[in-house]
């Protein structure tokens, strides 16, 4: 397995231990699904595409027409000799995970649901894909829990998942401000909002941009779901803890494995706590689920069968960060030149 | 409310904001109990305890005999005037906020509780308060479902919580071994092992010496739940991370916000990521629930009434975080000479 871990470094330039190949050996146990291997074995998307070709290669693999993925004779006895285990899982099926109940908001979430059909589908251009409805009202009873949404004034950074809808029909947060770069979202929002008489302002604005004076220091929680690339991560959570009031404020944001290696999330993280004053009090895994969007087969590679084959459940997951500030939050501001870099990296899915 | 907070800071020395006044207040509109205010407000002992006094002295809360701790008329008109709400819980029932279902593991839960019949009670001398077997159990399925028990090499430094007997009642591991200062603990888990065939190996050990050489660098996974202060904290830890053999192993702990505050996770989240070589890949709040233990109101001040009721729920939780090696563990290895520093500082609830 160390040569095949070397050999995926190699071709992806991202750091691959065998752990991480006996993790996806492991997937390919419990399902032949790309996607759902990606969601199982909890590594980036091009370490498992790599991996799966090599595995082509020493014959452990077999790749299907119809874009499955089985292992052969030999690679089921090469597991065997590792003591590879099919992966188990023991997620909490009542809360997905997410350790938060939503049922205390049923009818927050049927409303929700009617509100938001017919909302903007996600576009390739601003790396869009939004979570499921279950999602969104999730977000509001953790936010709800951890005290960061009643009487609080919320700032959105980016909201294709239109989490502030979800949040004012809570009626739980003083004030919510939405800043978003794709017109269309703007536009949605701040219809429904008039239509539904919910409290909500929507302006558009580019966070390669810096943030408005105006928002600068005025806010009690901000939510944002950055692109996964590492300089994306760092400017959208700046951002958002520039918006803070001071200490004891919040912050809320995803990341995902499957575009974000842990050495990514180890630089990221190494950042955070060096330059912004902030403590990360919760990772929860996989708490946010995506909707699966229609660019997706389009842009990824077509001489893959198992990548052109439709993903049959939900796969793209991140897990839901929340910081909170232990000092004056580090008002870090300033216009990005080259915004390109924001959402693509040797990471990225889909370029 | 800014002045409450100074007042708690310059008392108790521990950085407090309106922020955390705002969250005990919260907690005093839905329980009239001291121990559950602090899982509630989810703020340091000390804190809540300060600002209590603070709460009396300023008319805003009546100390009952009985114990009981409520608000004054004057208090709730504060209250209204701030407009704080009662906090409100969102945890899942199910899975008790964990986000790992534990039904596949009844046996294992029934047996565990047979075997454990008759422990060691928890002693003040080391800082002891167990589990409940449930949150024992919850870890077996935590390891399992992040894939860090099965066919792998497991280390429990500290076991009061016989974590050890739960892993090896799932016939998952490769193998386990216990490092504990406690000679009735040695004893205890050494019996069981033998008396049930059981394949764990309990040595006795004081973690403040460093770790015998014979288990550097040689495990998968390592499990802790060290006392809050920031000494032991970091201490624990880095001898977990001495035993992991390489880059993609994993270590489990515990930490409270009850005797550790935010600024005190601060140092040591930075502290992690700045010498040891390691990523946090999950927080997951409250995930571990410690039964009440005897010598609890015995050490904490008998002037205060509502100290000296007696918890009638569980209250004291910490946090499950879970790290993973990015590049060679860290192998910081040496004695320490005065552990007294390891049990107890400013944020300690019992002295």
């Amino acid at each position: 397995m160390q040569y095949i871990a070397q050999k995926v470094k190699e071709c992806t330039g991202i750091s691959t231990t065998t752990r991480d190949i006996e993790n996806i050996l492991s997937a390919l146990r419990s399902t032949s699904e790309f996607w759902e291997l990606i969601r199982l074995s909890n590594k980036p998307f091009v370490v498992v595409m790599e991996t799966i070709k090599i595995l082509v290669d020493e014959g452990f693999v077999e790749l299907k027409k119809e874009g499955t993925i089985t292992l052969t004779e030999s690679g089921v006895n090469f597991l065997e000799e590792h003591n590879i285990k099919p992966r188990v899982e023991y997620v909490c099926p009542y809360c997905c995970g997410r350790g938060v109940r939503i049922d205390g908001f049923e009818s927050l979430l049927s409303k929700f649901k009617d509100i938001t059909d017919g909302r903007p589908e996600p576009v390739l251009k601003y790396d869009q894909a939004y979570v499921t409805e279950e999602t969104a009202v999730a977000r509001i009873a953790l936010m709800a829990d951890r005290g960061d949404l009643h009487g609080k004034d919320i700032i959105i950074l980016g909201d294709d998942d239109l989490t502030s809808i979800a949040a004012a029909l809570s009626g739980l947060p003083n004030r919510i401000m939405v800043l978003e770069v794709d017109e269309r979202i703007v536009r949605f929002i701040n219809d429904v909002a008039s239509k539904h008489n919910l409290s909500i302002e929507a302006r558009l604005h580019d966070l390669s941009k810096k943030l408005p004076d105006e928002y600068v220091g005025r806010f009690d929680t901000f939510l944002t779901d950055p692109p996964d690339t590492l300089e994306a991560l760092k400017l959208f959570v700046r951002r958002g803890i520039t918006s803070l009031k001071g200490e004891g404020c919040a912050g809320y944001f995803g990341v995902t494995s499957a575009e974000a290696s842990l050495n990514k999330w180890y630089k990221f993280q190494s950042a955070l706590l060096a330059e912004c004053n902030v403590v990360i009090t919760d990772i929860i895994h996989d708490f946010n689920r995506y909707v699966n969007w229609n660019y997706l087969l389009e842009n990824v590679s077509n001489d893959l069968p198992f990548m052109q084959r439709k993903p049959s459940n939900i796969w793209y997951c991140s897990s839901m960060y929340r910081i909170e500030t232990v000092g004056n939050p580090a008002h870090i501001n300033g216009d990005i030149s080259d915004s390109n870099e924001l959402y693509i990296d040797k990471e990225s899915i889909v370029f």
